[in-house]
């Protein structure tokens, strides 16, 4: 119980987040942590405060004995993997936002920790302000977490929600998106998924001790929605949402996707709107929880950042416990989802696909169907993922109970798509 | 990043909550944890495993040097006091889920943290299966949470649930959820609003390092609420929950009371149905924040005692950083309530105690207003909580803005009270 210790600040980047953070640290006496100095890409650039307090060289603030916590708010995930590895070596403590980088050199960054005996917090890389990451490492850790569902791209909700609320095409929703502040610097990034299948790539390691890289399970984006979806959404008294997915199975393995998922009005997650992020959990004992936050936006991102910073006065770090300590849980596509597709051409869907179709809508521009698909075909095909084409996992749509592949193909026959 | 240490648990109290324990640890390997010993009042009373398991001496487990956690269970708040006392003297880790025996021992329990170093932890006495207190504890620990307000008795708001959703009485509402085990032993403790002050009380420590026993915030339970209230809140668009609040005023101090409280449908609370509990947080970068879940039964509870013992085996503590490391708060009851008040009969209304009335509708067997009172009233006062009297606080109920000592008593006059 003694009071924190001192932090010195080595900063990179110094956007809006970076801007936030200097203020509320400044400001903020209690935390005892101050910013020493800030490496950017342009020092010529006009800044708020003092031109001596920036740097171009990174080797400034890493080399400096001082300074032992880097916290790195830049964009450019190559870079920014090259200086939090730098920093870790060196033996200090690192915060991040980034994740990208974050995803992508995983096993990398874990195993530097555990070398260098250095923390490594990233709490604001999932979902802005809300401590996601803490909560899965710290509280739900004794095996008995089932699943997770979640809004955890800010984006692609706020496009969502206008596409819903007032009828607006996808591109305006998305420009409406970027001046309100709330998409990366490359959209793509956003409405692909990537930024969303990032974040679940961060979280399967801390809920189920699973290190899987984006590549290793089945992603997309919002891109395709149209306001058709959204038109037949509302019929069924469903709203759309991009929802990162990972549920365990009957045989204790994992599925796991992100994919836009038609949710009901009984779903909490039918209920967060605009730029806010939730996730809902469910576990053995625990039952269900729902927690709800700013997943985008700058303050969101930097109370993130500020409260790591803070854990660290008290020598927090992740323990990994899941990775370390508990039995290994394997991810697998080897399970059915039950499928809302619309296509601007019947000739896009590959329909020999599919093991089911419950419902089946001809039109001459729009045409859609209720399908069983099993998870591998998402995998092996992309035909699912071209324009004029929306795939949307159904309300509670992972499939284990039936074997679809013993029934017969009959219902496709009845259906007249095969 | 080693694993964690092996506990070896002295468990008081083998009821409902304590058998689920009990069954959970010994079939979860990865926890390293067993229960050595079981303290209980009646040791002839036939149980689901072996006799051996049991005593009825408390010192045969606070004695034993093998059992370095205690984890206690049981429903008498002074006996449990001695226990956890007993314990940490003895430099025991002590789990425990009563909250009346942590509000009302508080700075004593505080005391002994300090002086024997030995973690006390009680995530199940909050809101059971939530992570309320580790949050409130490690992430909104910069001096910028504003407030919180939540639902954090789950036996009231399945109560309020029944009268709204199946217009039950109040009576039958209540059978009802001690038939489901939702209410305390006592149901006093529950509907008269006890239960939701000593979480508060013990929530405030957390959250705004503030130490305050019931006695010294404003609390009420739901006892007097009535169909017809119900019937009102429905015409209005609201409902009725019994909402604990704590408010940082412009003056940097904090109002902080449980009341019932109408609810709009804008409101997170408002859908927060059943044994369900749920609380959001405001504080100044992060923005809102919402999270509910399973308040109350045998498992939700059980899920946060073995929460606490998995943190154990990585020696965590709450360092009380609030209490300890920052500027202190301080509790007032300097603010006005918007409030609507119903009765049976209008000579219970004390008239002079109101600042302005908004609103007055005269029955002969029912009437209510809708009026403007300070919050010191209610304490000096005790005729708001006499029978056939419901007062609940209005949407944004704490008026900060408004001097309405200033005001004259020309309102009332108009509305013929005075």
């Amino acid at each position: 119980m003694e009071p924190g210790k001192k932090l010195t600040i080595g900063l990179f980047g110094f956007g809006v987040v970076g801007k936030g953070l200097y203020d509320v640290l400044h400001n903020t006496a209690t935390l005892q942590s101050t910013i020493k100095k800030i490496c950017i890409k342009n020092t010529d650039k006009k800044r708020s405060i003092g031109q001596e307090h920036f740097t171009s060289e990174a080797s400034e603030l890493l080399n400096d004995e001082d300074i032992n916590v880097i916290v790195e708010l830049i964009d450019d995930a190559a870079a920014a993997f090259e200086i939090v590895k730098t920093a870790l070596q060196k033996g200090k403590a690192v915060v991040s936002a980034n994740k990208k980088m974050i995803a992508e050199h995983f096993e990398e960054l874990l195993a530097l920790q555990k070398k260098y005996q250095t923390p490594f917090l990233y709490e604001a890389s999932c979902c802005a302000s809300m401590p996601l990451i803490r909560n899965l490492e710290e509280y739900y850790d004794n095996d008995l977490l089932q699943s997770f569902r979640g809004i955890i791209n800010g984006s692609t909700n706020f496009i969502l929600t206008k596409i819903f609320q007032e009828q607006l095409e996808f591109n305006a929703a998305l420009l409406m998106a970027q001046q309100m502040g709330f998409a990366e610097s490359n959209p793509k990034l956003d409405i692909g998924g990537f930024d969303a299948a990032n974040k679940l790539s961060i979280l399967l390691a801390h809920s189920f001790g699973v290190i899987a890289g984006i590549e290793k399970f089945i992603f997309n984006g919002i891109e395709n929605i149209s306001l058709q979806d959204a038109e037949v959404a509302k019929e069924k008294k469903f709203s759309i949402k991009l929802v990162a997915n990972a549920q365990k199975l009957k045989n204790g393995k994992l599925a796991a996707f992100v994919l836009p998922q038609f949710v009901t009005t009984n779903d909490d997650l039918y209920h967060v709107q605009n730029e806010f992020n939730a996730i809902t959990t469910e576990s053995s004992f625990a039952d269900k929880h729902f927690f709800k936050g700013k997943g985008a936006g700058a303050f969101p991102t930097a109370s993130a950042v500020l409260s790591d910073i803070s854990a660290l006065r008290y020598n927090y770090k992740y323990e990994y416990k899941k990775i370390y300590d508990q039995t290994e849980t394997a991810l697998t596509n080897n399970f059915y989802l039950k499928v809302f597709i619309s296509v601007d051409d019947l000739a896009k869907i590959k329909k020999e696909d599919f093991e089911w179709i419950e419902e089946w809508h001809n039109g001459l521009q729009y045409s859609w169907m209720i399908a069983i698909i099993h998870a591998e075909k998402l995998v092996t095909g992309n035909w699912w993922k071209e324009k004029g084409v929306s795939l949307i996992v159904y309300p509670d749509g992972i499939e284990e109970g039936i074997d679809y592949k013993k029934i017969s193909k009959r219902s496709l026959e009845l259906a007249g798509v095969v």
